[in-house]
């Protein structure tokens, strides 16, 4: 389904979905192209590479789930593709999908930025988009401003949208530090590899887009604006914030890794210091018990002690007053 | 064997094989030469070094599977060396051949771009080549496109043919990592070397091939049209989404060897731990039992509790109560 | 509240607050506005917005406590963030924030470089611009070097408030790393991951500060002179020399956890020679009194020996020498 | 002692190796020095800095064993110096030597290229460079190319003599890690580190050799002729191939080592889980044997079965059951 | 202490130590000013600044100790930061001063070098300084050749003088992993850090010194002649050499701490081993004898063997022949 607003010259704002729009604009007029496909967009792809001449190449593009942002410079127009992280819980109903066996899902957008028309491409609903939609409609100024001014509105959202799911990562990531180091659990440990998972993902897809976003802060292109530039800047800085924010996370989740095979390590130690802390007292009592219950008619030196008190109470103080030395000698060597 | 493909300035395309045809084509003519090694095509390489005027170090290169993608600009042509990975289980009989300690197997295309003519050289079918051949011969007007356009459709499929079988790494490598979370194996470990090795080759191979494929897509070269370069960038874009996923797996791989490591640790301390259960239990039944079992006739101050019952249910409540006092005690210090 | 700093070409220095004087100064004038926000400066920044006509991003940017260092040029000023560390006791009812999951706290100066006026933003109160702005007004030869000379002035302070910070962690460090080698303890490795969680956050911070600075510090700007870019090159110098402190830190932290690590290691390896020293000595002890406590009427061959003193030493030598000799075999194997 | 190639402009070559000729070769002439040193060589490469007006500092570099490969651009000449790798077992009389703690020997090969001269020194015999010479004096049209061209044989000579060494250390590093997955031993843990060390001096001499080899492939220097520069781009691309080895090997060094410390975990695991079920047996046994070995009088309740044949069946029994019950529970438990 | 050195044009060289002499030389002259600073040489440093107009930074970097080299251009002369490492045990009286927590110590010499002037600043004595100041003073042709020359002399002799230590570090290494191999000791660990140490101090004390020698070779600069450069280039070479060294022994480093902690862990597996065989052998034997020390009447089915010598012998050959069995199944499981 194409969605088309348009401003002419004169500063009036028609917003149609008509399939005959789906073409470059009259001199003077901008004009912004919006198709919002449902997996059956062939024809609909195909009259925008007949109308706009584009490349086949890029058309190619846009019928696949790409996985990889990217700026392509065509003769008249550029051609981008832009990518977000939504967080696990989105409803699979919006055009979020999954990808890889992170649990993250991604939104793509792919776009035709020429001198007086964007066409944006989006499989499923782009929220996104949909803000600033509304807004291009409640507020034509922006529309004058120039379409690259609207693609970086859309851009813009796009990126701060992976803010607060790298800060959920963030917050997950001290707090399974945390536990980690006073009371680790084997859950812990896939949970520390899911948010590798999602770390490794957030840096395949942000990495690459923040060289596409340099490229358009870069003055000097035809279909950018002086004006807009200094805008596409703008969200360059919020993704290299991101990927610094990614490398840190990265940096800080060998702690967690550490924390827990440490404590495995530890614990491996406290169960070993009790075996022997056992063994260090039931072995001699075991001896003494065992070297008073010979079939010895008599010991020698000392016949007539045998059903005497005497011996008892020396056997009686060996089985108390063992465990008690070896305690204190355990703790003399500071193992317990 | 040489298999010659001509198109005249009128259209016509002629597919012949004789050895004459090894040569440069006609003025107007565009001819795609294709040699099909068989270890004994000495012959065959110096007549094209004699023919095309080949320098001598790119024809010693055709002689040998090389391992390493390239392009070499010479005064008139450009010779270009492009690798392709195929499954383990690609039957030897193909081009293929096995690299390495690896079990993947590997295409090897070498080829000369001239103005007017492409010259490819290989040992044994390629698959991608073939088919391209095919598309060739049933329609004209690829070839139309110039012979750098016939090499971009060959040096295409080889680059998409690594996709499936990087995928089939992912999965494995996923598939590896919850294997070993839940009950690691010894052959885990072996697979997840395997799988190194893999990545280590497929990074080796496809690294080169992206500086290769930029190198084609920048404009400029007379041997290489502006409109090809486009196709170009296309094919060093998915070498650029190899070369990522292949980062992304060898990040993920590190979990799944920890995973492993952390697998063993913990077994440790799960016997660990049972045979501190059993010793915290039968060490001290042994000591009682063995109390009891001593030689003396009498012990002093309960000399007439021997023979009674009072003694002997303190007993066996010892036998009994020990055990559930320890095991009480280990819950308590959570140790089961 | 605005408080602004006038220096008129006579030389004669002006210390005001009113809001009007937040504005360009006159010709020949160097005006310094400090603006010190309280959470509720919105009209202010405003105001600044429509007097210097500053960009929107660059207001906004003023906003928010930013976490990212940066320089950006405008059409006729440099809009500048700058950060600095202060040490986790510092009071937070300073111009200091916590960032992230370290304890260290966060200065952040935003700053409008012209070339006749600096405006400097912050929340709170900055004890290093506190200290500029006393050492001007008390010597107005400072602002007549010109208003980037004053900015290097309180950068200068802001980044040399790094160094103690950083050395505290160095100390920590080696202290660390020396207890864990000697008596290593479970708040050792606490204390470890707190110094890995400042390192990360310092070099987040401090590593694109450089590249700030080394913009500064490049002749050409037209808002620094180059007898200023001496200075700022001087700042840079800092800033290296504390990144490479950072990443030397880095590296010798991987010693402290090294030595955790192999501490707890060996610490199993004690407590098991512990246990297997007990068990060599009381395992053989128990077969020797068990050998004597056989219910046999009379050990076949020797039967008259039974009762009679010369077993009874056997066995008593037995009972001491097992375990001397076993001792003596420790020793020798060298576990003990 | 010299010795010395002379091609005349009429293509008549002399070969001498009187101490004269160590001098510039007259006009047209193309001339080879090569001096062999044998530790007392001072006085020849004296003479050569005088006739060649070499630079002190570059005969200083040709009197020490140097180990690092570089190029050297001075006025009217190049020097260079050439290292190559030969394999443990080569014979100390030749010009080999040993280098660091590693068994691997070096060959090292000084030489000055001017545009009608080529001045090669080193220590002992040089095997790549025998060779060349004997071509050069069986075919002079390989000097009529040019002195570069000379050294360009020679060179290449010494570079492709490292790749049966690399390919060693593959083969063996292989067999390593499978020999450890399968019985890991203390000697295969020094072969890795051997291998290691190795690696880390290849990675050190070829490494920089790459950079030296660019710099003559990259055309413009008077030096090298166009021609020749082909040539160099050749070996310069083997030492691309040779410095990719060697990573790719460093990477699969790391699966070896994992794989050593893994099984030495797993043994660990596996001599534990057999004490373990030692104890699980032996433990209750000795228990139920020290039950009925007591000394009452009589067991009440059951005073009349003391003596009965059915208690002693109840003891058998357990001391029957019991193992196979702990036998099936480790069955059960997946331990055994 | 000021000591000066003046070469006038007729080649007469005149030694003084005026503190008027520390200024500019006459034109025509070339003039060496040596500062040895005793930790009061504020007055001193304050006189070059006015006689020379030094930049108040840079007799600032002057006062303290700085630990990072550097090189800084001002108008007409060159500031220098030239650092070297003496070894752990050099006197303290000397010029060479403890840094970190790292046993080496450090010499710090800084220069400015003019058009024909040098001027050398540092605190102690300096043996590198001090070995040029008389080879200059026996052979007035060194300082003939430039100021640059003499700086040259003296750098090189600093940068020469890491050489031996880092050989000693190698060296120590190689040591330590033989002995870690062969019998690990707790105090080899401390070793490997304290090495560590040194290898993270000596680079980030000798990479940056590397970048200031690149600037000094790279021809152009007006206070370094063409002919000094080659000499300059020489010392680069030398630091990079040094560089490599220092990264090719981080990576041996990990071999050495791998050996410690894999033998930590043998030995770990050592010590099992024993208990195990330990267990194997008494546990079995503690339940024979308990077996027939328990206090049945008569063994049902066996009365008469009671007091026979074959039940004797059944259990001396069990007592005998358990420990053999269990012998011959370690072995035969190969854990002994």
């Amino acid at each position: 389904m194409f969605r088309v607003i348009d401003l002419s010259p004169d500063g009036k704002l028609q917003v149609r979905d008509h399939v005959e729009d789906a073409a470059p604009p009259a001199e003077g007029v901008l004009r912004w192209v919006d198709l919002q496909g449902d997996g059956q967009e062939g024809q609909s792809l195909e009259r925008l590479r007949e109308e706009f001449a584009f490349h086949p190449l890029a058309i190619e593009d846009c019928r696949v789930f790409d996985q990889r942002p990217k700026l392509e410079e065509y003769r008249d127009h550029l051609f981008l593709v832009t990518q977000s992280f939504a967080p696990p819980d989105t409803p699979t109903t919006s055009g979020a999908a999954r990808v890889g066996s992170c649990d993250l899902r991604l939104y793509e957008l792919h776009a035709f930025l020429g001198k007086d028309y964007l066409v944006t491409v989006h499989t499923g609903e782009l929220p996104a988009l949909e803000q600033v939609r509304e807004r291009v409609i409640g507020n034509p100024s922006l529309l004058e401003r120039g379409v690259d001014f609207v693609y970086y509105l859309i851009a813009s959202r796009l990126v701060e949208a992976n803010f607060p799911i790298l800060d959920a990562i963030t917050d997950e990531l001290e707090e399974v530090e945390d536990r980690v180091l006073s009371a680790p659990d084997r859950r812990d440990l896939s949970r520390i590899f899911e948010l590798k998972r999602r770390l490794v993902l957030m840096r395949k897809v942000l990495s690459p887009q923040r060289d596409t976003m340099v490229m358009l802060a870069r003055r000097g292109d035809p279909r950018v604006s002086e004006r807009s530039s200094l805008y596409f800047r703008d969200v360059h800085d919020s993704l290299v914030r991101l990927n610094e924010s990614i490398e840190a996370n990265r940096d800080l989740l060998g702690n967690a890794l550490d924390a827990y095979l440490s404590a495995v390590s530890n614990r491996t130690n406290e169960i070993m210091k009790y075996l022997t802390l056992l063994s260090a007292v039931f072995l001699p009592l075991a001896f003494i018990v065992g070297f008073f219950g010979q079939n010895f008619d008599n010991l020698p030196g000392l016949p007539h002690w045998m059903g005497s008190d005497a011996l008892m109470h020396v056997m009686v103080g060996l089985c108390v007053g063992t465990p008690i030395a070896m305690y204190l000698w355990f703790r003399l060597r500071r193992w317990i």
